[in-house]
């Protein structure tokens, strides 16, 4: 896995690729997200990739707080493979690639995202918190705030 | 680059991450977004990355259509790498990240993202463009679309 080969980049963003940065591991998420799999060969099926490295994934995934797995149980059933909150809220990371792959990459994929209460599509937008509009990308600043953990370089002398 | 490594997979997030999905590219693109970095000095100086991984992956953005590069001007200026619309629409896949990252890895990061305009936090949300609502992952639903382009193995007979 990535491990900390991001070291030296206090950024959530640069944290989180940590975690799910590596090839396949958001298609494998994705997989799990929205169409509901939770077995390794569908999860291998699915995907198509070498089960040594999908096995490497799904174990960095449990470490990692991503995913659950259900042990065989006794009538030899196989193990289920499922997503924790943690995991679960990696939507928008999807969904927002997904949507940006439809705009701008030879939109092939027979995959669209819906509503399930309503049906109608879901997208995926940034909105400004405190006037409620939604946030182009050029108008979004960055604004550097003082690290939670006190850390020797950061200290005021 | 990922090249071709997501074949069979006919999803438009796997097409965005045959884009983005090398290690350090969000992490590059994130730079020229948010921190405004457009010379190889300066994203190098912020990565920490190996020369020649930083150079592959500028080439790979303006080969992709991510990044235009201005050459080296008369007067020695280095040259700059700047976003193209399609690069700078990759804010969102950024700002899910970085929202993701912010709840469930350790928030070291001192970088908040704000709405120029009126300095409120920025929030990164799915949303039904029918009904209006923000959608919870738990309740978007995968549905099947026809390809747009006719292919041989998803022809009826």
């Amino acid at each position: 896995m990535l491990g900390r080969t991001y070291d030296g980049q206090d950024c959530s963003a640069a944290r989180a690729l940590e975690l799910v940065g590596e090839r396949w591991s958001l298609l494998i998420i994705r997989d799990a997200l929205f169409a509901g799999t939770t077995r390794f060969s569908d999860f291998q099926r699915s995907l198509g990739i070498a089960p040594n490295v999908l096995a490497a994934r799904l174990a960095w995934f449990i470490e990692a707080g991503l995913m659950t797995m259900e042990p065989v149980s006794e009538d030899s059933e196989p193990s289920e493979y499922r997503l924790t909150e943690k995991g679960t809220e990696l939507a928008p990371v999807v969904v927002a690639l997904t949507a940006w792959g439809e705009r701008w990459v030879d939109p092939i994929g027979p995959i669209v995202y819906k509503h399930g209460e309503c049906g109608g599509l879901v997208s995926q937008a940034i909105t400004c918190a405190s006037c409620g509009e939604e946030v182009q990308p050029a108008d979004v600043v960055v604004e550097l705030r003082t690290p939670r953990r006190s850390r020797p370089s950061a200290r005021r002398h």
